[in-house]
């Protein structure tokens, strides 16, 4: 195997990982894009991978993304310059603290990150008062009460509930999802309209089992092993069998399934 | 209020109940047509909900619906007569002794059968030989696992898993319908196709928390009240308090979910 060889096959990998990340690109936010010239403020960026779908899904918005670390900030900035936009300008900011005047934004993005905070709804009414009347905010969640699969597994299933126990424990919540339509609504927003968003996976999809059951669903489980263990919220027995029973289901006749949960509303 | 009213408020009543039950039509049968002229097998057609949706969708394919109940048989009979369709002849039979030459139809459409079977698997391998080679099968099956709703509650989930656990005594599956993937493909289909219906319920859809949340699934619920004490399944207080629950997703804060699972597939 030689040095050419090996590029070329390091490259039809990176093609490969971009197309798996394509799919749930495509499920989440097909749907989301914003006229030219609008202001549109994306909470809590991260290291930008939502950043640089939206920003190249409209590109004649402007986009103001902020997150709490600095240090994901740097990362954002580099991956928008890498896909070559300029119509993102960051800010390392708390979601509880914005630096903004208020009415500043015509849209608000917020994806994986009411799951973290332990005052979601509070969250949602300050980004309310950064929208101008008639702006939108969409919200996306995951929900990890979703995932069921085949083979069922009662290990799979208690691993999934530590994750969920950890997070809640943390300030968080891993059920979110199923509650967008609510926190919408109880934070004063109209016409809120909320659509699940499922990932089927069988054999007949072999980029989602690799891209979502494996890479995505039970990697995040197996990160969870060491603080599961140490909370004694399982035994290493069980967890261990858990995650295995989860990558058994990415077999030729295993099935997983996961729903996340898009909300979409207008500030009056 | 005088008699005329009364009349009018019952044809609306009426029509709202309809609009509902299309809801989850569309969701379901949307896109199932058959050409003109192909024969087409309904198994376990009941009392003929499907039938008149499929006769009425395809009203140029000549469908044969059977059912192992006579009675059910003779209500979808009238069933069909009353939507004015002249394009179904029904058979009692069991689908582990069919009547028919084996090739006899061009496509067979099974609706919430399998999840009433022991023995899916040489269902559908049956079902195979009854097709002309190149010929479809399309299979909707629910999946009770899939249910997860707003509020969460404990005693809501003990609820259903009670049924679960009845229907699997009975020989059934009601976990049934994230299985249609391999059942097909271990029945030896080609270019099988497995499809979530997610049926999203919130307040912003009261046609569906009266429809589906309500009258669906609840009532389902409630309906095995009397055998799942009866088999110490559960205690009358766990169980009432679960049915209550189900009735407080329906709340304007309330969301419910539930998954059907529907796979197309050919006999090569």
């Amino acid at each position: 195997m030689n040095k050419t060889y090996v590029h070329g096959y390091q490259a039809r990998e990176h093609e490969r990982l971009h197309d798996q990340a394509g799919a749930l690109v495509d499920l989440l936010h097909s749907d989301t894009a914003y006229p030219s010239g609008s202001k549109v403020l994306e909470v809590g960026c991260g290291v930008g991978a939502q950043t640089v779908t939206l920003a190249r899904r409209s590109p004649e918005a402007r986009f103001t993304s902020i997150d709490v670390s600095e240090d994901s900030i740097g990362k954002a900035r580099q991956a928008v310059r890498l896909a070559g936009l300029a119509n993102v300008a960051f800010h390392q900011a708390n979601v509880f603290a914005l630096p903004f005047e208020s009415e500043s934004f015509d849209h608000v993005f917020v994806c994986f990150v009411l799951e973290h905070l332990a005052q979601p709804l509070e969250a949602l009414a300050i980004l309310k008062t950064q929208l101008r009347p008639g702006g939108t905010i969409t919200v996306i969640e995951g929900d990890h009460g979703s995932a069921y699969f085949h083979p069922h597994s009662a290990a799979a299933q208690a691993a999934i509930d530590c994750l969920v126990t950890l997070q809640r424990d943390a300030g968080g919540n891993a059920l979110i999802g199923r509650e967008i339509y609510p926190l919408l609504v109880e934070a004063g927003f109209d016409d809120v309209r909320v659509s699940p968003r499922v990932v089927y996976v069988d054999s007949s999809r072999p980029h989602l089992v690799d891209a979502f059951t494996i890479k995505t669903f039970t990697a995040m489980i197996e990160g969870i092993r060491e603080p599961a263990l140490a909370r004694d919220l399982i035994d290493a027995e069980t967890f261990d069998a858990g995650v295995r029973d989860l990558h058994r289901t990415t077999a030729p006749d295993g099935v997983f399934n996961y729903t996340f949960f898009k909300g979409v509303a207008r500030k009056a």
